[in-house]
């Protein structure tokens, strides 16, 4: 479920970010024969995520680094966890960790902190989701974690969904054209989603045939009722800086969807320590 | 002090990978005719960082779009401040939003929390420096926050800077032969920096005359033996999971530098909403 | 409605094809300061289609040279009318026409040919729509072009639109469990299609939930029966070698849409001819 | 005789045009251990052509996938003759099916017209020769197919032959001025061609020295003459407009070469069905 | 006569290649507001080649750079004269003098050496002729600046002319049958060149009707001869460690062209300075 | 100690640039399947480097061609000597031979170069060091050849090292500022080199605490009583146009490097010819 050719176009320019005319340490001290291991480990209690990114990070740097894991993806791991090892060319391994590690720690530590928000909602219909904030260059990677740890993606870009916010609405002169416009022109695998601020633009959304309808920053008593405005006609989602501490009481309003860009513009690194030991010889 | 080249191709990335076939909503409701403006408001206390990169972003989606600001990167502005302003063409504006406000979040983000950093050493001599643990791709934007937000850079990757860790240590069969051959081969105008663990092994590295002493995750204890070992014959810096509540004491130890990989692997997107309006017309 | 930076990118690979270490002929006998023009006149009736793609040819080989035309896309146009001039340096002229001619001849024949599609469906509301069967990194081209004929795009690629296949239910073990896959993972704003074969399929994809049914080389017949059953609960596509000659009596069977891949996959180049003089000077 | 390197990128853009960030419906459905075989097909009589480059679409996706034929291009194959499987990951060849058949399709669709001019020409001395007429972007593909079929290329672009237009002429001031110029600037391995409207001109260009003389736009009988003319001290080629079924009397004017650019700017794809078959597991 | 596209590819990559994250000294030490002027001065004769590449790796740095030359590419200059001078941001003007410089004075040098080649023939009829000799990247520059010195391009590349070897030759199992399959299949506008080594292979070139006859590392003498033979019926090249003091016989032997790799693989950089002064203020 | 990903694009871009839409004459004259040998001969004595390079030029045309040397980078070898061979598909050889040939003989001529320089001042404590004059976009070939002949590298470019130059001192207001701006901002493992003039900025430099002098078109006077100024406490760097008749003298002042930009940007190819052999069959 991740778009494999995508991952190595991002690792591909992380290498080179690092390492340029190349790796001055690595290269100077080491004879370039001797072999080693990587061993990444969870220093926190975390879900992991990107165990194939970590893989591919240090086989694009040599493709002769073997990898092993027991692990996969969306797995629920203790802090002291061995999340995978790497084995081969030391001086690849050196060169390639840094690169890995970043990666992993991000992915992991989206993934972990969609678990908490997944697990907030624990018991009501809300499906946490995603959104557009993600990091510049990595979405593909940030989009995945998001899915790993239990949430689903709202849509990849500008070119996958139409989402109709208020400039839009302004601009075709009213609710009812900009979906018109929207269901006349765009590609017919394309849903409409139809942002709205108040119940009354929640009616005129529904009624122009919004496919979904974003509730935005609505106060939960906002929400309520505009979940029974929409009584199960369009799907509703709640958006608008929800966190772990406002998610549990936004998604008992009754909402299909809610949509947190915490997940991914804010979420810290997990923390994975990386082991580097020469094998003996 | 920010190479824009590498930051047009970072921000060309970010465009592509938003918009890729077309921003369906903008091209199916706009008549593209239509002008407007997009204001950027802080919605918390923040340091500036990426004034130029959040016009760049929409100029190299629309090279008519004009931008204004009263600022400038390092700037402390208050909630409430407003921070740039864009105006032109509604459609090039809608589209490259996101992109322009995502990086513009995580600058200003680095740019605060390493300011924060900065404030908790004040008094002593130490300077905060950042990592290699930045955001995949983003690397140039990374240390550049750090710079504005008063910290420094350490290397920027592993092509401009040496630093000896144990692994190279063990492959080299000594610190002072891998201090060696760095001096012998490695390009005249990068220096030298060891890491080490213990007061004996920084003692090794003093001798074998590294230019940087690079202290990790010792003890406030040790590190204070290690900088009066030391003695200013060679620059010390401490590492190792370094927070905002433990930076103070580690920089009362006398160390000249401490490093700290939260800066960037671990920033949240400062708070930052972008308010675009339609022209009348 | 066409993405500019996407077209931007086919066209310099076009140039890049054609010219490479340069124009041999220009190069040799011009100075490289005689001025001309080109004219690009109809040679049949035709629509147009990539005005804007025909003027940036020119513009990207030298941004010196001025476009002018009275013409818009979607114009029909009788055999002998004046599409649009340029006017400039000669040998950018001459060093770009080809290209330019190249794409304007492509995607007038491709409007061309839609707008014969769209006319054989009058009176019914068979909407036509293109397929994913376009010429190999011409896509945005073929598809905006389709629009400008008055068809409709289905979905742009595999990343924008889910298509579910007869072994795709296979591999799932059943229709019912590849649309609830997808109801479970794909992102929120993807609608989805289930290409059925028969009319019990067609029941089946019904009852699964799906958006649009895509009846695949039923005959006539069935696919009225098809529609009856359908009842406008989902949408109703036709697809298969569907042509000129059979459009018409697919579309009297009340399906909604209708997709052909000859639109793309089969038009001919529109008959353009390009007049180049040199100015008097 | 077909470049690869220049072809993988061809294969690459068009895998990246379609599938971007992920093929949704085989993501989503499948379990990514599937295997499959996908079958091509031909649907009518067809000259074959491009067999490498199907191949090459499947295992620049999937490096396992598995091909196998028992043709090779430029074979004359009736309808329903197999020509191609492929085995192997059942989400490789789903994702990567639609571009290895439109490549298949363009490629056979050009060779197969190729060879209905050259069969029309059958008897006289004329070789059928394509033009710069190509499918942006895919040059080489299309300048291969027209060999396949039969035909000779002209010239791949500007680069790699010199062919003198009225408007050269014009520029430097004469037809002999144009040819000294090339002859005094040109690489020395391109040989000179001019193209001539009238048997004066044609007169002019053989003395001139030109090494070949486009007969462009005349009619059959002012050909007749201008071969006669020429009287092999230059190479005689036919261009404008050329048809099937004008061709024919085209030849038996004695010309040497009969250029069309329809055998890549109008061809139709060949009708070629890929079925994909789940292995039974 | 220099293909800018191709040349702006070369300073593009060269840029990058110098500066990739930063000018650190320039960044660190000016404000970036500072003026100045750089003049580019010859230290010794030479022959002027480069002023729009040496233009134009200012312009890539930075569009608002002037530059005024009072020189044509091809100028004969003495020590002292000043070739060009480039004003405005002092920064730019700092961080892409090496590469303007680096590129000026490979091109010089190659058209000094060239121009001393062409006095050393004259008086007899022949040309001298670059080879593939060339920098790896640097073709476009390299055959411009052999031009530019009075010499003429042989081919650019294993794509735009045909050169049998000996082992084509061995390959096709006589010199005959590889002219008549590259006269059979290889675009219509190559020229066909066959190298011999003797008398006997000269004359069965001839026969085989090869444009022209590259007679590879033959004595003085053998070459007299095989001028005699061929007899105007075929150009004859002169190739094979070729220098300066060589090529004045090589070229009283009668052949027509002279090629010469130490053009291009030897050439030494022109000495030119570049002073570089910040604008008071 | 050659960045081997660095390398690989220099390849692909040298081989699509003598190769681009084909290699005419091998596709047109071999059959595809004949095989082969290249045998590298070395026609003087010289220093041996870029096999690895070499190497990697046929394996990028063709993974199949298997290469062999008893040799290392390093090796002074006699006229005569085979310094590799390769075998395989002839075709792919043919075709790559003049790109793997143009980087070797650069490769082994600037080694050689340099070891020609570093015998010069045996004896001495002198290093030699390259400069940024190195052919534009072969910079990490040229840094590693002059490692290879026994020189050092300076800095790799404007990126990884800072070097104030009387520019850089102008615009800073004096020398000691422009060093305290560097010591602020520079990234920490940088060190700092100034170039100097006259014995008086010797002493300004040395105060200002520069890591390295750079002692810029001194006389051999003036730099010995440089050398005794700075008195071991920064490093000495002689420089400006250096030659081998020099650069003897200047190593007997004490100078700790002495910096050539003529081992790059003046070394003439070695001279190694390459013999291709079809294998009987």
């Amino acid at each position: 479920m991740l778009e494999m050719e995508a991952v190595r176009r991002i690792i591909r320019r992380a290498l080179e970010e690092d390492i340029r005319s190349g790796d001055l340490t690595t290269a100077c001290v080491l004879s370039g024969t001797e072999e080693g291991t990587a061993t990444a480990l969870a220093k926190e209690d975390l879900v992991v995520a990107g165990l194939e990114v970590f893989r591919e990070a240090f086989r694009l740097r040599d493709a002769g680094l073997a990898f092993s894991t027991s692990l996969e993806d969306g797995a629920n791991v203790a802090r002291g966890t061995v999340l995978a090892t790497v084995r081969g060319n030391l001086s690849s391994i050196l060169t390639a960790e840094r690169v890995a590690l970043n990666l992993l720690q991000r992915m992991c530590g989206i993934a972990t902190l969609t678990a908490q928000f997944v697990r907030a909602v624990a018991g009501t219909k809300a499906v946490i989701l995603d959104t557009r904030k993600t990091m510049p260059g990595l979405r593909v990677l940030d989009k995945y974690s998001v899915r790993v740890g239990g949430g689903r993606n709202h849509r990849y870009g500008l070119y996958d969904g139409v989402l109709i916010k208020d400039n839009h609405i302004e601009a075709a002169g009213g609710l009812g054209e900009a979906v018109r416009r929207v269901r006349e022109r765009a590609p017919l695998l394309a849903r409409v989603e139809v942002e709205v601020k108040t119940l009354a633009e929640a009616g005129e959304a529904l009624e122009a045939g919004a496919d979904l309808i974003m509730l935005d920053n609505m106060t939960v008593e906002a929400m309520k009722e505009a979940v029974a405005l929409i009584g199960g006609r369009a799907l509703a989602e709640a958006s608008g800086n929800v966190t772990l501490s406002t998610v549990g009481a936004i998604a008992a309003t009754g909402v299909d969807f809610i949509s947190a860009g915490a997940l991914t513009h804010s979420a810290r690194a997990a923390d994975i320590s990386l082991k580097v030991k020469k094998a003996k010889g």
